[in-house]
């Protein structure tokens, strides 16, 4: 394909991207496919000689279309919402043309710099202590991971190496093994299934505290479970502190947290996946308060901030502590601007060498959104969420099972987990809108998750009228079984 | 901005695009910027209210152009390629609007489904043995990574929990930390600084096994290594065996790696991140030869195969060894068909939970170019290395300092490191090309790689004859000091 034939179907992707966004309403948010599928309608081997982009473009409709689960659906209310937005995909376009790897500062200065500054401009938007930014007079700052997984698993690594390097320093007969042998992490039995994987990579014991009532982390569970440990000569290390937990977005209490970790010179990493978008709008904020006392921050824009996966927005409040952790120079690495405090080499930061011009994203997001726009699009999301809590409310069959904060409503019919699985099972089958559910303690819960940037309040009542029917038709089916049996 | 504006602005892009990669010859290929350049010339904070799409595309060549190094241009030769194609950008757009994150097969069963045949067609262009395709009778698989680094990190991972098992199932008293105070991961001293940090990352010793006259790790010296750590009573688990290490492009001898791998029930992981691409030519093919004798296998299809990043490809032979090392399960993540046989939840392969639906890159590029446009460019790409050497031999001041076999020439001014030095800052200086060294052994060496797609016969000559004139520069300069002293 040459350049003029690229502007030519650049240019009909961009409409049949257009019509997709368009038309998403009318396709089933849920796909009729089973597994295995898709291998019999494509070929056993790749093409010797060129087909064309006509072909292609018919295949996408009779091949992948038919198997795709439409996030960005307004009546996909699943997991979390993945972000896209017009702005992302147009700097997405520029980030594949320009296609540097900006692993170092000399990769593509350009890539770098205008990472530290975004992160810099979104820190502001959040209200982030002065020490976490780049730009300020402490010794932060921010870096786009690829998710919140791999932040979680550099941040544990991080204070992995920190400790192990102050315990030696302290008694240098000691080994990393002996000491790694001893160290555990803590998060609540709340958190993410990538916390206990952070764990299981870094290979150092996780405790999941219980969570309280509120399905919050607390001081008195933590800090039992901290003495028993060092009473049982184990070595605390680390906390991870979920905001807006992936099951209730419920909030771990981080006055409380942090002090402890402060005390007990603990690496504090919060987890706030999901929510931290939010705190860009002041009234949801106080929800970052305690903030000051983490060594590390993350959260997704590319979850609920418009901007295209992959933009995982991690601050650290000492640079070094990373760096320390991967510092490794080959000599085709260097470049003669490296030791001066001016430059970030981002690979030091990250898992992976490689990385894409990512905040070419965020640029484009937050100036043709402004930060007006992007609290007008949280809030939004909001109010969408309580508009559907209102109406569960006025159900007396239904109950809510978690104070509504942000996007998210956890609900179920009063009754068994049984009944509420078949409800699931019956929304799920009938594919005109797509849930997933989950367990607070032995409730079994369906999630209502507002996701897509064309959700409105249309969708959501449809939404709602679609599950009371089905749920007048599980309770029906579940009467009939009582009076048989 | 709404659809009809991105009709619009995504069309302006398409040109904006196009006109990059057309003029990009006249941009230099190294920017003028110092460090810190960047900051000053945007605002401190993120707009209240939105700015145009107009100010953000002339900010681009006002601030992003001048601090770009152009990985794309004809005339950077430095690292090894970063893929671009305009198939690959199609198809990135698509994923872009399809936004779908592909943690499990029901998250979008079209996203795993079209990886997994996508990851068959390569391997098969690869005529990899059977038993790593998913779609024959072995247990094997593929999986597209983020980047060769985490490939890399997951094969250790699943080799690090495959061997405390075995050691476990065999002695239940052992712990975990007892085994991997003992375990040790082996490469070659020429391998890539990420497989050192694999190691680190993982907490395992990693022993760099000295390399022969050519760069390559050969069986006497793994042989020596590995009767050593034995008869310490360390416990060898894992082998990285380099195809086309970053240094200078040399192969480790796997037909005598693989079988001592095999005798001692060692996990072979090939990190093939550059040279992968050219196996896909039968006269290069026989480079990939032992690879049965591998567990896993990866390379870059990023680098240079016209797969725009990010795209590392990762076969392991067996599938559950690699899930098995990190299965996880919330209930959010279940779906009912995750039991069958027939599906796969890639977040199982892989470190970060989500993922972009990236086999589509695939999948335009392989039909849009079919197996022999894909050929073709790595032949152009190896006959452009070869001309460069061949004009480099013609040159008696110079040395060719390793056998060239693909796309890289390593080559040097007769003489001292410091002499050769010089050279490398002066091209640098002048930005007219761009290159990076390597060290072998204490030898300072200069790599030209040959990187764009656009890379002509023309840009190979000018830049030998630019490189000439200043070597010519240099020498002379060599020896007015030497007179002068």
């Amino acid at each position: 394909m040459d350049t003029s034939e690229f502007r030519r179907r650049g240019k009909e992707m961009v409409d049949y991207v257009a019509d997709y966004l368009e038309g998403i309403e009318g396709r089933q948010v849920y796909p009729d496919v089973e597994p295995g599928y898709l291998r019999p309608l494509v070929p056993a081997c790749a093409p010797e000689e060129p087909d064309t982009f006509e072909d292609i473009i018919s295949d996408v409709e009779k091949i992948i279309m038919p198997g795709v689960t439409h996030w960005l659906s307004p009546f996909f209310f699943a997991y979390f919402p993945t972000a896209n937005s017009y702005p992302a995909m147009l700097a997405d376009m520029l980030c594949g043309a320009i296609s540097c790897i900006g692993f170092s500062w000399a990769a593509s200065p350009a890539c770098t710099e205008l990472e530290t500054v975004m992160m810099d401009w979104l820190g502001k938007m959040l209200e982030l202590p002065e020490a976490f930014l780049a730009g300020g007079a402490g010794e932060g700052g921010g870096v786009i991971q690829g998710s919140a997984s791999e932040a979680t698993l550099v941040a544990l690594l991080a204070a992995r190496t920190k400790v192990i390097r102050r315990l030696q320093a302290a008694s240098p007969e000691l080994t990393p093994a002996s000491i790694m042998d001893k160290l555990v992490a803590y998060s609540s039995d709340q958190a993410h299934s990538s916390v206990e994987r952070a764990g299981l990579i870094g290979a150092v014991r996780l405790r999941a505290i219980p969570s309280d009532g509120n399905f919050a982390m607390r001081a008195s569970a933590l800090r039992e479970a901290l003495d028993r440990d060092k009473a049982a000569g184990l070595i605390p290390f680390f906390v991870v502190a979920t905001l807006g937990t992936t099951s209730c977005c419920s909030f771990d209490n981080l006055l409380e947290v942090g002090p402890i970790c402060a005390q007990e010179d603990l690496w504090l990493h919060i987890d706030a996946a999901y929510a931290g978008s939010a705190f860009i709008c002041p009234e949801f904020r106080h929800l970052l308060n305690g903030v000051e006392f983490a060594d590390s921050f993350n959260f997704n824009p590319h979850k609920w901030l418009l901007v295209n996966f992959d933009c995982s927005a991690m601050w650290v409040k000492k640079r070094t502590d990373l760096t320390g952790a991967f510092k490794l120079d080959p000599v085709y690495l260097k470049h003669s601007h490296q030791d001066s405090g001016l430059i970030t080499d981002y690979r030091h930061w990250q898992i992976p060498l490689g990385r894409r011009f990512r905040s070419l994203k965020m640029w484009f997001v937050f100036r043709l959104y402004g930060v007006r726009g992007l609290q007008a699009y949280i809030r939004k999301h909001v109010q969408l969420a309580h508009e559907f809590e209102s109406l569960v409310l006025q159900d007396p069959r239904f109950e809510i099972c978690m104070k509504v904060t942000l996007g998210l409503v956890c609900f179920r019919l009063k009754g068994s987990n049984q009944v509420n699985e078949a409800l699931l099972q019956r929304i799920n089958d009938a594919k005109k809108i797509h849930l997933v559910p989950c367990h607070l303690r032995d409730k079994f819960v369906l999630r209502l998750a507002i996701c897509s940037r064309t959700t409105e309040s249309a969708h959501v009542r449809l939404a709602w009228a679609h599950i009371r029917e089905l749920a007048g038709a599980v309770l029906e089916a579940e009467r009939a079984a009582e009076t048989k049996s």
